[in-house]
């Protein structure tokens, strides 16, 4: 890994990791062009269709050529272990519908506001996943029993709150031996697009998304913890610049609605026709099964209706019959987890604007 | 179609369309989530993968049930025909790579700003994209003497500047007969995915993407020129918000560059080692091929390398070597087209922020 360097002379008109009141900023809206959200329609299907699945790179996307790469499983093991793509598909294969969410979705809803990557709602997606699990190869390479953490390294690097560094995140060996966490080589029944990590990425099911390290390039094991920038500074649940804080892992509760009706091309305001309307939409949850979603409309909250899960790690469908008179109407919906965890209906502030799953609010005109 | 329809109670914080010196509002923030860019590094692909390729989506994506789908062709013509997606399929193949380009790219970067998507410079893609000509089908259903337009619907539907309607564009019958004009069904191989008009899309190479009208779902031949709002209202080169201006068609010359070096997260500004840089970017025409691509160096432009054209409607590849010295640098790029059109180093700007080619400029720190 290449030494941290801190870089000089980039001329920043804000200041990233300072939450503001002021309007968004030109860094703010070149970051929401490259990385996408998942339009929030596209919760009617049960897996994200390729293109449409929520993407944050740091970076840049790199360039890796399938000849050269290899990936190695080093540091504090008994066998180091150096794999090519084909020696990975020939181990045991699994495939698993996995929801991914980014933990700064909904950050841009927050007053004041984290400068960051400024998701409003839709950083999230379910994907059909194949690879491999982890704790078999693990086991072969034989982790040492000083070691205390494997750090995941990517070939993607840059400069990140003045520290430059590839992309890089560390899980304790018990978290990495987890069964579901793999490393997955397809997406969709096809090879991973270059945006999604190609040629593999690791996936850690029930995770924020900084967890899933997009192309994997090196895992090592630690002897002491892992002080990368993305483990040690970014990724924290802080009430202000100080830290430690708590470190984010685990997926909070949180639901989302299918807007209903049809949209204003500039305001994205709904408009309805009056009558029985279907309201759909998909709720997940890293801490446990979903139990209930409730359905809030101008304020009074009825059940709504739950399909089976999908799997042990994505998303449950709900739906409720909406019987909509004409008039302005706001709707929200909230979901509990088995944790007994429930979203919250106003925000609950922190300093990265990690973590804000504050029921959706869509506010629609019925004629 | 249906009846255009004025709605009222949209609370807008914006009035979209007039153009702003102040601050990137929300609903610009929730277009650019929805609507991604190609990240500029994509460029070095000749064929830009799925997922990457630009999006532009003026309401939400319609969910089509391929065994209820069909396109009719009718209006004025001697014989209406309606054809599923496998009448569509059996007909004579073509694949072909063309570039589109939103003729929004590069408005966020407009001052005064127009409200409306906040492109920066990544609205562009390339495909490999599939079908089969509409010439011969128009010549099938016979268009009557009298028709002056064809008008293509999808099938998706919402509010635009007070009107309802679905999205609908026309060309003239002799725009419509040009033989790279197509309906198309695969984008690179596959069925086209649900963001980019599945089961099938018009496609006119060399015009900006308005015009390849997605999820078609009919073909209209009119006596009168079509007055909707896509086509006599949006798409116009103006000077004010008084029209009619003149419409906007094909694509102007552009130029881009993948930024060099390695980006800082927050700002993406560059940081490049010193010694030689292979700057590497594509260029395109909708008036004609690219003759020449020119490389700003801190105000001295020289040549860039052309590639040969991937095809008649698709960029191409150019190259450069830069000698990096430590300092901070600005780069930039130009093409110019076999019509004799050359991409402003100044922005000339218009009310609805269309067709802002001026030459991209990459602001770089070499160490």
């Amino acid at each position: 890994m290449s030494k941290p360097h801190v870089t000089q002379g980039a001329t920043q008109a804000a200041i990233p990791g300072q939450p503001t009141e002021g309007p968004l900023t030109h860094e703010e809206l070149q970051l929401a062009g490259r990385n996408h959200s998942m339009p929030l329609e596209a919760l009617r299907e049960d897996v994200t269709p390729a293109g449409l699945h929520y993407l944050l790179i740091h970076f840049d996307i790199p360039h890796i050529d399938l000849n050269e790469w290899r990936l190695t499983l080093g540091g504090a093991v008994n066998r180091k272990l150096e794999l090519s793509l084909d020696d990975i598909k020939a181990r045991d294969a699994v495939t698993m519908p996995v929801t991914l969410e980014c933990a700064g979705n909904g950050r841009a809803l927050l007053q004041p506001r984290p400068l960051s990557q400024p998701w409003v709602l839709g950083a999230v997606g379910t994907a059909e996943w194949t690879g491999t699990p982890l704790a078999p190869l693990l086991e072969e390479a034989g982790v040492a029993s000083d070691a205390v953490e494997l750090v995941f390294t990517g070939a993607d690097s840059g400069i990140q709150g003045g520290v430059e560094e590839p992309y890089a995140r560390s899980l304790t060996i018990a978290e990495a031996m987890h069964p579901e966490v793999m490393l997955v080589y397809a997406m969709n029944g096809n090879p991973l697009p270059p945006q999604h990590g190609f040629p593999l990425r690791l996936l850690v099911p029930g995770w924020y998304g900084m967890a899933s390290v997009k192309w994997l390039t090196s895992i090592e094991a630690v002897t002491s913890r892992f002080m990368g920038v993305q483990q040690a500074v970014a990724y924290h649940y802080l009430q202000g610049p100080d830290g430690p804080g708590l470190p984010v892992t685990r997926i909070r509760v949180r639901s989302l609605m299918v807007p209903p009706g049809i949209p204003d091309f500039f305001t994205r305001r709904r408009v309805v026709d009056a009558g029985p309307v279907m309201l759909r939409g998909r709720a997940w949850s890293g801490h446990g099964e979903i139990e209930r979603v409730e359905v809030g409309i101008d304020g009074e909250w009825m059940p709504a209706h739950l399909e089976p899960a999908q799997g042990d790690f994505a998303w449950r469908s709900w739906s409720m019959v909406w019987v909509a008179k004409p008039g302005d109407h706001v709707l929200r919906c909230r979901a509990m987890d088995s944790s007994g965890a429930l979203q919250a209906s106003e925000q609950v502030w922190n300093y990265q604007g990690i973590g804000n799953n504050m029921a959706q609010r869509v506010e629609v005109t019925v004629r």
